[in-house]
């Protein structure tokens, strides 16, 4: 992709009104575009850091025997009131249709998720299933802050398990709990895991993901060594003591939550009617378990760990480009011609080796400008071709994490990058 | 993929009250599952036929330039009401917000993408620039109908272009028209261009692109050997005539609208007060193309256009699967022991090769069903392993549009299917 004619370039001046590095350089860089609060468009570089996550959701989930589906938006009001919420979750878009009738704008699937595994569900033999989908979410949030860490309409994979015993549901809770912590790994979140309800005094447990960031809106108390973590407002621990899982010291740091997960037990597929014939031949009403993970704020969150004051630093995998190559001109037709002839080389065999290129390829963006913008998109290596790197027969490399770039000389910088 | 544990299994009865084949077959295979009139979720063997026109869609797009965004569903009413069409689109659905605001529930998004395009254009230069996204659009129609062909919530491509000039926005105009013809060719349908508007005695134009089944809602008479077509109401020519481009013999048929594309001259863009300078230094306002297709419904109109009484027959490009094994199991256990070990190599073997397999190896369903369940959900190549098959050492193969397997020999079945 060359720069000049990427849809959302990125700009010189920050948001005025950011409130946290993901709304500031997301905006700036040109990532997306906030259309009304709480409310962005996806642009170009945005959508590809957007995808990558999706595709790592997806391969984990596969992994785990998940299901993929996609279920509407508009949902059935008369579920909701089946379940009670139609009248209690205050988030909830109510959408009033010329034919008479409401809908429910989807902020979460248990009332479309139910009863639809339940049409397929009428046997021992049909479970476990677990179904997930990555899907747009609405929530007519009050107050929509922290780029798109809290938005009125954001991306979420939420996945729904059903089970015949509860020790299945805990088998497979406990899977998908390790799942997700890879998939914050690959997305180069070292997620912390809060235990959310009550614990042992409760039947049913849940648990959340955080991510620890400055941005974040929960306090905890957490290791870092180990994935351990409590909420400071029902903490046993405290900031100082050992870790009772690892042994390292605990401490005193802000949370934003990347995920969660419920067991549901019978409170949906009970009201829905679920049942299943047992091995005794008795029916059975069948647990219940969901998921979560907001795809748009992963990515945010990942801007929240992953930057510094001039710009994004973006994990591998999660990065729109692997490559930002840069092209300084000179106003020496002989050199400036070296300077195209080598970057557009450069430019067409990194891409032909499997590499992903945005190729900063400018001619009315300064020197100053340039490197800024590099800087600020964050892609993890960048390559620099100008008079000066030609000089010494070669471009200049950095990757985004380092300070000082090197010399790597031309006719070895194919097999440098592998 | 084993059938076993797919959610969504084919039903034994097609439902009542399906009014179309897509209707019938995508239901009752279980495709899909309808939640109410016009709204559907997505099952995992629909979901890839879905994503299979979506990947198609991509490719072509791309490869024509055009750059992918991804849009909010909830609009501004203030881009609505500056445009006139808050009051004037029936199939609007207005969502109200605790805030006390209001938005557009997109069924289309001129309103989002002219000024989002506007903030990035200034100079001639960054034009022109194309954006499309895949997003789930939202349309409150009296009366859905014909299964996934008109809903109120469904898939849809929207490609938006912008122009410094009437002769550069034909020249794309013509390059996206070829790029929907390869798009609807790899689904499987030649599709007919039909003349929208008032043709040559308006400035501005707009196509129709149409796949020819009884289950559509348009007359038009169609040229069976070119792309020629014209509607019925505004026709120059008759059935029975020679068609205009080519000479055959014009046929009159039904059509279902699978895509269309506008030249919208400065209809959005003056409204919206987007400009540019020209290279005379002069302000202009530029020009604007629309091109949508709907996903959803193409699938819809694959399966009209793509089935026999027994089920659908998918085009290679959107089956779900390539390969449908179905294992018909023995009461004699050594015979049966052979039996898996055959299947389980083959659904082992066939995916290393690349092949995505769907295995019936389904232990409670007849041998009727299980073939009937083949030709239902159709997918291109059948291959079935049973005792019948391994007294002569090898697996029946089918097309699923042939009418008569032949043996393969187990030795040769890996290089037969390539």
């Amino acid at each position: 992709m060359k720069l000049s004619g990427l849809l959302g370039k990125p700009s010189k001046t920050a948001p005025h009104d950011a409130d946290t590095a993901n709304a500031k350089f997301l905006l700036q860089g040109g990532f997306v575009r906030q259309e009304m609060a709480g409310i962005y468009s996806w642009l170009p570089l945005g959508l590809r850091a957007l995808n990558n996550v999706q595709k790592i959701v997806r391969e984990e989930l596969d992994a785990v025997g998940a299901q993929e589906v996609l279920m509407p938006a508009l949902e059935s009001k008369e579920n909701w009131e089946t379940t009670g919420r139609w009248d209690t979750v205050d988030v909830l878009f109510k959408v009033p249709s010329q034919t008479g009738r409401e809908y429910a704008l989807g902020p979460t699937h248990e009332e479309v998720v139910t009863p639809l595994v339940g049409s397929f569900v009428n046997s021992y033999k049909d479970l476990p299933v677990a179904v997930y989908q990555i899907q747009t979410k609405f929530r007519d949030e009050l107050r929509a802050k922290s780029g798109v860490l809290r938005g009125r309409e954001f991306g979420m994979k939420d996945l729904y398990s059903f089970h015949a015993t509860q020790e299945d549901l805990e088998r497979y809770y406990e899977i998908v709990k390790q799942a997700y912590l890879r998939i914050f790994k690959r997305c180069g979140i070292d997620a912390k895991i809060v235990e959310a309800s009550g614990g042992s005094f409760t039947k049913k447990f849940s648990h959340e993901f955080h991510a620890i960031t400055q941005a974040g809106e929960d306090d905890i108390i957490a290791c870092m060594a180990c994935t351990f973590a409590q909420n400071t407002e029902i903490a046993t621990v405290k900031a100082g003591d050992s870790c009772p899982a690892c042994g390292a010291e605990l401490k005193s740091v802000k949370g934003v939550e990347i995920g969660n997960i419920f067991d549901l037990g019978t409170k949906f597929t009970q009201v829905f009617k679920l049942a299943f014939t047992d091995e005794k031949g008795e029916r059975q009403t069948p647990l219940m378990a969901c998921f979560g993970i907001g795809t748009t704020r992963l990515v945010g969150a990942v801007v929240e760990t992953h930057h510094d004051e001039r710009g994004i630093i973006w994990p591998k995998e999660i990065a729109p480009f692997d490559i930002h190559l840069v092209t300084l001109h000179s106003k020496d037709q002989t050199v400036q011609d070296r300077i195209v002839e080598v970057s557009s080389g450069l430019y067409r065999d990194l891409q032909a080796q499997g590499h992903k290129v945005v190729w900063d390829d400018r001619a009315d963006a300064s020197v100053g400008e340039k490197l800024a913008d590099a800087d600020l998109l964050g892609m993890p290596l960048r390559i620099l071709v100008s008079a000066k790197s030609l000089e010494r027969n070669g471009v200049e490399v950095k990757a985004r994490h380092e300070v000082e770039a090197h010399i790597v000389g031309l006719d070895g910088v194919m097999e440098e990058l592998g």
